[in-house]
């Protein structure tokens, strides 16, 4: 058995590291992204694709207390056959095996608990290659994306939670002297202890699209701060949740606490497993990713509970002008593009005054603009082979249908279009499609449309632009904005407007960062300022409901009895 | 005009010592609780009375943003006639009115905003006098009381609420610079800027017997995380937060801000301005000390803000045994006199084992405990003069009903009487009274009795003691709770218990310390982890979220464009 203490010792540099990194908010990633064998080693692509074959067609080795039966609900967007099943969660049964892990959990302190979560988050990178297959294969992600996102970018998120966890629950000093002066007398003096307590059962509730990225932060903010966290991924993505719980299982038994303390809640799809977790009385954490409307649910029915959600919003890109206008459309055509739009950052309405804009290859009509943007969009995907590598393929049909029915506008600028895959024929692969509309057309550019569907939206200025931002992300949220212009005076006005709107922005991306891109340690996703979401990964407000610091006072002994 | 910049200069050293107290959390207080001449100076007493008296039977001089009419709702606990009014408030023009101040004060930012409330408390100090008047004769506190609860230690948490405040919205670096390296090229670069921004508009909802000392903490918290506050007074006790609203506004309108920043609400008794208010969809944060049924009220229906209440619960003692019986029978008859128990840390249930306890005075029965109990309760009230200073007046008729309703009992085991003021020949002053219960009486003492009314409760044992107050703190509730024993096993067991239960404890305490007084700095007041109170004072989750950090980033100019 290691401790936890000596776990948090052996990972203790590391998690310093992490927290000066969370502080200063520079550039920081504890684990490499490039899936190259020079950092990860020469056997660890196929031996991670053999531990991935492996598990095809079975039952998935984790222990679920109180489970019964098993059941298999994924299908991989590649068209491969998973046929791998799990055990069937009892709620009831995971709560109460929750609840009976807690006080040894308690008992270990912030430390030993960030000690265990690193040691947890490190197995998980030793396994990047294995999970990149079970993200690629149950969210569409092409394996590149899958490794990165799927692998050190969530773990780096992972680990970013656990410093800010670590960070504010030691913030209050354990142990405190206080001594009141008395006119003519001793001072009266107290000893102050302060003990954090877990808020209670922690829930998590996965997505399909990000099943490690989006869920890491929330399941290692919960267990660094004291709770138990039962992981209920999205039926659609269950085995990048699996894994993980089995690492996190192993890690816990070997440090002498319950496993139970992270349990997997896989269910038949339409069984309502979340709802009937979100509502127990002793679940009293919840994170969620995923739609509006059960994120809106979960907000107004989980009472008992602080609820985090992260749902869906208008990403929305305010064109002005610009001294790059080649730079402008390659970076705009790939985020569009990549992972198929299925990003919850891609941006969908692009606002652009209907008189045109100016670059630096001169004046450019918004009809211009559109041709050249769909231009920008054939040439980014117009080899096959590159394309799949950056689309990925099409996570469900939901997306598909919103993909038609926008294909189906009269004022289609860029239309969508098949892509076949060489490795895998019975892929679902789709370029995106851009469609024009005007400010006026509302009802169609307030809804989120999320997939590939994207709308050059006609405004009469850019002032007009800047208001429809605010006032469309105020009332229906974001989670990312951006803005290209030249002038000064329009970029700070772009800067109130998204601090009205309450959503971060990216001024001019030309270059290689992607406005649907966020680096941990530096940049914040989420802000809940605006309904996309009600909290920001990482901050601490996202990680200080997570506990309570209960204090002890009692008098200082008399000295004679000191050393009684 | 001093900007928010240059009052933040002027109280810099100020600032940076609340936060560094706050943070260290031994003793520190930065306002003097004695009210003594030599302290405040030799005018400040007798100038106080004259501000208050010149108070009296006149239209309160505050500007309230369409104010229609006005009110006079308070009457004194002591018996002199107050005939105060105050313009009465429309609640839709508060919030316009906030709303409209709001931009201005964004741009202030985190360190002029706390230069602002710096300013603003120690104007509040330097009226303590007159603020103590105004106190007693709302609350019924005695005057050194009202003084010291309701100013400089009031001032204390203000200034506690401020540096939590001032430190948690300025963690994250206003700028920070981000490079992250690349292969074969130069690292991509960003500049990325942090804002703070508030939530919205806050309203603080007071309480009638701690108008200012629970007002404080959310007023000042919610101002320096950038949000404009409407102070809703409890109609009972308006003057207290009238004057506070008053210098708010003087000193914001001297540093160049809207006065509208902070607004007061002064309502007719039922009018229910509060839930109005509340339920805005503007109004985005609430603190409100009170009732259980209107704080449960307010969280189950302001959804659309973050919601902190204080409410009431089941305070609890836990009578072992103990080496210094004397102290023990003195400090706990104190702690149940103090303002007449009307305070929400007042101990009501102590819990005995039936067969008694062991003491340095030799084993005492059950019954000779309440004896005992009554006897020093007894001798700290039999001066009516001393009496009065410590019980003051029973604040309203609430509590006198209690009273009658717990002296009806068969099992008193210490009656109430009436006691005598020289001063004021019409107060209402009472003594505490105590009723002897048993462990299954549980219908009686799991309600709150607030006011002088304690229940000496006959438990199976020690062990029985601690389950009976895990159950009844974890169902209804407790600020605070202490146990007396001479065991470290007993002592080891309540601790747990009281992480259990989810309240703080204070261990034999028999000297100057009472379990109903909490140090700003050092003691935590509620905790969030039972129902009496959904945070606590103060702590970080208190204050993180009335804000949200908002962030852009752009590309670092190339080096030839930097100076163009």
């Amino acid at each position: 058995m290691t401790t936890p203490t000596e776990l948090y010792e052996t990972h203790r540099e590391l998690l310093d590291r992490a927290v000066k990194a969370a502080r200063e908010r520079d550039y920081w990633s504890a684990f490499p992204e490039s899936p190259s064998k020079s950092v990860y080693g020469e056997d660890a692509a196929p031996s991670g694709e053999r531990a991935f074959t492996a598990l095809l067609g079975k039952t998935f080795p984790v222990e679920v207390p109180g489970a019964v039966g098993t059941v298999a609900t994924e299908r991989s967007p590649y068209g491969i056959e998973l046929g791998i099943s799990y055990p069937k969660a009892d709620p009831l049964a995971l709560v109460a095996a929750a609840r009976a892990a807690t006080p040894a959990w308690r008992a270990a302190g912030p430390y030993g608990r960030a000690g265990v979560a690193a040691e947890i988050i490190k197995r998980i990178n030793a396994r990047s290659f294995e999970l990149a297959h079970a993200v690629q294969h149950t969210t569409g992600q092409a394996f590149v994306m899958a490794f990165q996102a799927g692998g050190p970018h969530a773990q780096d998120r992972a680990l970013e939670a656990v410093a800010y966890a670590l960070a504010a629950s030691t913030r209050m000093p354990a142990d405190a002297g206080w001594a009141k002066p008395q006119r003519g007398a001793d001072p009266l003096r107290l000893e102050k202890t302060t003990t954090v307590v877990g808020r209670g059962v922690a829930l998590v509730i996965g997505c399909n699209t990000f099943p490690t990225w989006n869920s890491y932060p929330g399941l290692f903010a919960s267990l660094v701060t004291g709770n138990p966290v039962i992981v209920k991924p999205h039926p659609g993505a269950v085995l990048p949740l699996a894994i993980t719980v089995q690492i996190c299982r192993e890690v816990l038994a070997e440090a002498g606490q319950s496993p139970d303390l992270v349990t997997l809640a896989a269910e038949e799809p339409g069984e309502g497993i979340a709802a009937t977790l979100a509502t127990h009385p002793d679940v009293r954490i919840i994170d969620f990713t995923g739609s509006s409307d059960f994120g809106n649910w979960l907000e107004a029915n989980a009472r008992q509970a602080v609820v985090y959600t992260e749902k869906s919003g208008l990403n929305t890109v305010i064109v002005d002008s610009t001294d790059d206008y080649k730079g402008l459309l390659r970076n705009l055509s790939f985020s569009l593009s990549l992972y198929s739009g299925q990003m919850c950052t891609t941006p969908q309405n692009i606002l652009v005054p209907r008189d045109g804009i100016e670059t630096d290859a001169g004046h450019k009509s918004f009809d211009e603009f559109g041709a050249d943007l769909s231009a920008a969009l054939g040439k980014l995907l117009g080899d096959p082979k590159r394309a799949a590598g950056t689309l990925g393929a099409i996570v469900n049909d939901g997306v598909l249908g919103r993909l038609t029915e926008a294909g189906a506008s009269p004022s289609v600028v860029h239309p969508s279009a098949g892509v076949a895959d060489e490795q895998y024929p019975h892929a679902t692969i789709r370029t995106p499609v851009v469609v024009r509309l005007d400010a006026a057309d509302d009802k169609t550019y307030t809804r989120e449309w999320f997939g590939p569907v994207s709308f050059l939206i006609a405004t009469d200025s850019t002032p007009a632009s800047l208001a429809l931002f605010v006032e469309t992300v105020r009332a229906h949220g974001a989670l990312t904005a951006s803005v290209y212009s030249t002038s000064p005076d329009v970029l700070a006005a772009a800067r109130e407007a998204a601090l009205d709107a309450g959503v971060h922005l990216s001024e001019n991306l030309t270059g290689g960062v992607f406005v649907n891109q966020t680096a941990a340690f530096s940049d914040l996703h989420g802000t809940g300022a605006n309904p996309a979401a009600t909290a920001s990964l990482t901050d601490d407000y996202y990680v200080t409901g997570r506990f309570f610091a209960l204090q002890s006072r009692h008098h200082v002994p008399a000295p004679e009895s000191a050393d009684a």
